[in-house]
């Protein structure tokens, strides 16, 4: 760190993370901010697997700065990277604030469409059917419901805006009530799993997906974890295929993890699908009975087979 | 009700209702349905002030039957009367829960804007700016906070929901949750006046608007008789402006309504903006002081001023 510096931090932060980076370079540097370096906090706008386009085109970049020259310098910088004008914030807590609300209403959405989903299954009605009328108008945003909420990113926001809420006596519901709905889900669909299936002994469960998100190679906070322990807790032998990956240290030793389907679906009584990688969405039923030499009970917990290749075998949907 | 009558039923109702209804008609008339007579639920899909375009034009009519010709029955007409093609919902059922999800998820989502619009107000961040950065992203739509949220439709729907849920034994936490956090709002905005006005005796507030939706003459379910009653609580005289009402039962005796902003604001200490009308927007602080002949603090809890316009007078905006 020499004078003239300048710093620019991207990640995700508790409100007031910046202000409290400034002031502990001024104490160990006896520089001055805004005279001596400067400071930027741009907080990242990307989705795994696209982040480059993400930054250039897709989004505008959002800024802050400790004062006006560090905005300059920001906009200038990010007036070459993004073809998209940036929005300046007016304080670095506002910036960290607007990216912590951002996944925050992604979060308590997925709850709300997680939530509902259980409602109109327990009454027989297709949740996605109804998803899709109600968003036919403009003002219903209706998120997917799913087996799991993972990544870095939106289940961990509630977590850091509640903390900040908690220190300064802040009373907030919606994080938690989110969180607390999201992470019943694998536990939700494996519960659901069961009563279908009954008291039967010596089952094998193939997982289909370990990233959090479909198409990348992401396995951070992954539901699948939880759905991996849930199998366990009813003693099912649990086996992971995901495209991607082929060895992680993070399931437990006894699953088998491989990213051959055709080899590790032989002898599966249940199917979860746990990842929407497109490689999944082609999945019909000749191919799974073929190759499991058995007729297993399939969990769309992503809800991306299509239905009409299978008459054979059952599948339960999330939010059907 | 005689042979070949089609009945139609456009209000929101509990999940179940048609059913109902189909059943009692063919109790009490001995006539079948979808031989006898048909039957259709067609929720309206419209706002106070815009139905007809709204029903023309502005979103495809969601349709359900008792049966394959109810349902062409139903597709016909709105054929004939909407330029969208319409959605047939697989049930009534589905139709029915579509309609109250689509305002449940309003509710939620004005729930969640008013939570962390009070959050961002304690940490001295700025919502509405937070807000548009956020929604500068396709995947946010954070709705926005107020005064208090009301109509027959939004804050009457989450409850609607939960009794078919408590019926049928459905754990749902988030309608309640929603309903908890804007029926919390018009004290919430009235104690946050007080607190900036301290124990002064005597004072006049006026509020302006009656209507729960700007520019419309509905005052069903609006927010203005909770802010009349917290006002009244704390000792305040309170009157009210809309320029749709000069008359109205609903409110108590004590208060003076007035559809004449020039003659009522006179002798105000408090100004309160419960209603977003389009006339209220244009409202300065030359207007307020000449015709209130005080400098009253102002509250705008539809944040529709023009803060450029105020310089003398304090103004708190809700999320600010």
């Amino acid at each position: 760190m020499k004078k003239d510096d300048v710093i620019i931090i991207t990640p995700t932060v508790p409100i007031g993370t910046s202000t409290k980076i400034i002031k502990l370079i001024e104490n160990k540097t006896k520089l001055t901010v805004e005279k001596d370096f400067y400071f930027i906090y741009n907080p990242e706008r990307i989705s795994a697997g696209q982040a480059v386009s993400d930054i250039e085109n897709n989004y505008p970049p959002v800024l802050s700065g400790s004062g006006k020259t560090s905005i300059m310098i920001a906009s200038k910088m990010f007036g070459i990277i993004s073809s998209k004008k940036p929005i300046i914030m007016s304080c670095t807590e506002a910036a960290e604030a607007e990216k912590l609300i951002e996944g925050l209403y992604r979060d308590v959405n997925i709850a709300l469409a997680n939530e509902l989903s259980i409602f109109c299954e327990k009454l027989g009605i297709d949740f996605w059917e109804v998803r899709g009328a109600a968003n036919s108008q403009p003002y219903s945003h209706l998120h997917k419901p799913g087996i799991g909420v993972g990544g870095y990113c939106i289940p961990v926001y509630p977590w850091l805006l509640t903390q900040t809420a908690i220190d300064k006596g802040i009373k907030v519901n919606f994080p938690l009530l989110g969180r607390y709905t999201n992470e019943k889900m694998p536990k939700y669909s494996i519960d659901r799993i069961m009563s279908k299936i009954g008291n039967k002994k010596k089952l094998t469960a193939l997982i289909l997906g370990l990233s959090f998100r479909g198409n990348v190679a992401d396995n951070r906070i992954s539901p699948t974890y939880d759905v991996v322990k849930e199998l366990i807790k009813n003693r099912i032998k649990v086996k992971v295929h995901d495209p991607f990956f082929s060895y992680d240290p993070l399931l437990p030793k006894e699953v088998k993890l491989s990213n051959e389907l055709d080899k590790v679906i032989s002898g599966t009584d249940i199917i979860i699908i746990s990842t929407d990688h497109d490689e999944y969405k082609e999945i019909d039923e000749e191919y799974i009975i073929k190759k499991s030499k058995k007729k297993p009970i399939i969990f769309d917990g992503r809800n991306i087979l299509n239905k009409d290749n299978f008459k054979k075998l059952k599948i339960l949907t999330i939010g059907k």
